[in-house]
């Protein structure tokens, strides 16, 4: 193998030399005051290696990146019933598109847009309470990571909370189909505060290492999924985790991905590393523009593509 | 690696013996007479070996999977310029759907639902006789395949000609956009003809090889392609490559794959096989029933998926 | 002109003598409970005459029939300037869909679909209590039909408080857009009040007499709107007036009308009468069957089509 | 009665004043050479009275205008059974709009828009040759105009013919769904001619008698269709006949109308008279910008609007 830490020092500074940095996301202010300088990577591989480069120690709001690990955990509670209520097809659609929800019945396409992700969220509250399941859901970042100063940024839930109003459409919509079974206010409050979780590329390379692993932990050897189900998830991830701009980075990259509009990106390089990259800036799609691009530098450096 | 020629003829044997065969396409006459009893299997790995179960030498419509090979010559002649004329993202919509061409002002998704595949059939033909086109799609299916027998069922084409009207609806419409630059007789002709081709699983499996070895035929060592190009058509085959059922293939088999309404499916692993299955009974999403639940039989046992 | 009061009754009678009623909506529990067998006509003319039918003085829900009455107070309050927050266009779409809002960025169709109308609901709230904003409307209803025993059904408010999640939904959708300014709770609490109101069709046909004579009060001489703005809100009835099944309701009786999912229909007839039935079940578009048959037999037999 | 010749006059001239005189069609080069300063008008009322004024017998490609006389010949030839094959709610969509037709497979939601106008030209042809369905059609306009003039101009003719890939498109879609029965090139040909047919304003309103006339010419006394036809035929007119702008035509004219890019627009005041006017720039939905401002001008001095 290349030397990774050279590898990702390297493009960690062609990144920072690009003028283009695409558009920080500006619908909450909290995330619209972030730096649209910062550029950070962690790459962890199977033997513990950890490469990083610029901001990997800056925590970030991971925003939909969030939606993979309520995913594991939702489907660790009811299995594969969960398909009952959301897909794991490709939308065609942007992210907060409710069109496809008329379409079919209240039935989101799959957990990572919007809709299937609240009602990933439905599933995991479950009867308890908001502070409950979020308490749970931060548990098994903490787990996974091994790291358990991961919080939530209070100020970006706030702001959601408020401002949601596209979200708070989209989970009335589902609970008129019966798709919702929790209070649609308890849902979105552990929905906004999930998607507020602040990590750095660090603990979000760490939290991902088991998607890479065949489900387990490479350091201590804990089984967090079946292999199957770890690979079932990297196939969501690689169909449908980056909205409409899905096919792009499965094209450009080559990697199962989950961005989040805090810019943030979780890539998996099944058998060889889990990958987080981080830089404010969107592209047209809501993905982080130089995030995509150093993935693709890193992919082709490394041949690491799963396509070949 | 396990013996591949066993687990081959052993999930020929448990697909002959499977109850649930799906519905046989019956759009065209040509295409209900099949007997829905049929199944073929072939996988050619990189060291030559051909392991092959059940009907692999009976010759089948490839219909869709045309699209694959049809890409790759349009790729050749234009490069990047053809995404001008197609996007690259899943579709969200059934095959033959034209809603999203008004959406996106007669710009198809992708090149592997009709509308799409017509329009990489527009630049092949680019100017010349449909016949001379034809023959040069001809002509690169036997270079791939090694296999100067390939031949176009005349009846099936005819067939198509005949009562392709929903196809007719999309060329059309795409040309009201100018997004097709021949008549629109000549690119339909071309399209027929090449969604006619007949081809056995062995010959399909064959013809594949050059995108399970970045882009080369392992047996001749020719380049077909370059290698990120190979990756790239794997990703869109990924994504893309069965219709509104692309997800589904993902999730179960995870494997790049085009299915055709035929019933053959090609898959590639990446560095190890090329494969192609054929049973004509056809799921909802119109992809061939058993066909898939053969891969996924074979990526488990063989632990093949891209995954992990 | 013939013996209105003799058709009237004729018309009553048949109707009650149909088998076919169509089903009593059921989204509501007090909706439900409505006698299936109900039917009341009331027709009051220009020179003061009442001729009734059946249940005429029977209270019912009006449902979407009060969105008449507060377009004409919301275009009392800011004029032309509701037609930047609602359009004017048939929708060709279900009275609920939340597609064409995603299509229009939020703008609905017209003030007659119940996005509309909560838009419009909105206007009339302006910045005030909705407590307040529900007396002015009530008080309106007082005002027109002559009648200060005109009140709200709580229980079916309290219901579709409860239970109105598409509606929530919509509201959310538009705020998120701007098209809303008041909190969305204030909001939808006048809506589903205002959509609670009871009322006979004696009550209904006397406070739509100002549509029928070029905006007043005939009795009074009370001016309530402008000829031309009667002219114009009876013409977004006669287009909009009954959802997906406006054009059939044109078509078959040939006078603006709004209907409501309790069943009732209040109709127009230019010049010459103010008309409302009620008969609880609905046909596939949502709209009274017998209300709409007995309004057909009524203009076939007065000669009162505004289409010759 | 005012002076019916006075003001039809006064609006000619307020007319020609305008500046704002809309965008003249350019989708076919023989129409995009049309004088946009051109401007007829012709008032036919019950009692033979031609009022005029402008370019009143210059000839204009009447285009959708056609669609009014080919849904009278084919609710003649099949009557109610026309309505399995085209619907007759407004569309909510664009004038070419193929989307409606995938989600109602195929079925043309009103003949006024292209689709509708297509499939009620297939009832006309109906297993005839496409020369005798359009002598068919033209032997009634000269039967309806009294005037054995009118003709089709063939350079429009031919070059929608060449160019018309939208529609083709559409009536291909159709095809699939075989709601077209003859071969869509014959459709399309007298669909094409029709759309081709040139007359004045005069010979326009001339035509249209029939519909303000219950159903007769009021010069002859000749019955063309029954009195409820002729109703039901300017309710559709009034819900459908102006495309996605039929709300905006109801809200601001009040009669029912027919335009055509050609600018001309049919309109009927039922009971009083037959109005055509031409004035070829259109607005955003394609109907005659000046037409419409015209026809506003006369219903407001005249008091013709259906809506008191």
């Amino acid at each position: 193998m290349p030397d990774l830490d050279l590898i990702v020092r390297e493009i960690a500074e062609e990144m920072r030399a690009r003028p283009d940095r695409g558009e920080v996301a500006s619908y909450i202010p909290e995330l619209a005051g972030v730096d649209p300088n910062a550029f950070g990577i962690a790459v962890v591989s199977g033997d513990g290696q950890v490469a990083v480069g610029g901001d990997a120690d800056v925590p970030f709001s991971i925003q939909s990146i969030s939606k993979v690990f309520t995913l594991t955990l939702a489907l660790g509670k009811i299995g594969d019933r969960l398909w009952r209520r959301v897909g794991r097809e490709p939308s065609g659609s942007p992210f907060n598109s409710i069109v496809q929800l008329e379409a079919e019945h209240g039935i989101p396409r799959n957990p990572f847009i919007n809709a299937g992700a609240i009602a990933v969220t439905d599933v995991i509250l479950s009867g308890h309470q908001p502070r409950e399941a979020l308490g749970e859901i931060l548990r098994f970042m903490h787990f996974l990571a091994e790291d358990g100063g991961i919080g939530i940024d209070e100020a970006v839930a706030a702001s959601e909370q408020r401002t949601g109003f596209r979200n708070r459409a989209l989970a009335n919509y589902m609970k008129s189909f019966e798709v919702l079974e929790n209070p649609v206010d308890f849902t979105l409050g552990v929905y906004f505060h999930h998607c507020a979780i602040a990590m750095s590329c660090r603990q979000l390379a760490m939290a991902g290492r088991f998607l890479a692993h065949g489900g387990r932990n490479p350091a201590t050897g804990f089984s967090v999924v079946s292999p199957e189900r770890a690979r079932r998830i990297n196939a969501i991830m690689l169909t449908c985790g980056h909205y409409d701009g899905s096919g792009e980075f499965a094209y450009r990259v080559g990697l199962p991905g989950k961005s989040g509009v805090g810019g943030g990106i979780l890539a998996i390089a099944p058998g060889k590393a889990s990958i987080a990259v981080w830089s404010p800036g969107l592209d047209a799609s809501g993905n982080s523009h130089l995030g995509r691009i150093a993935l693709e530098a890193l992919t082709q450096r490394l041949g690491w593509s799963i396509f070949g």
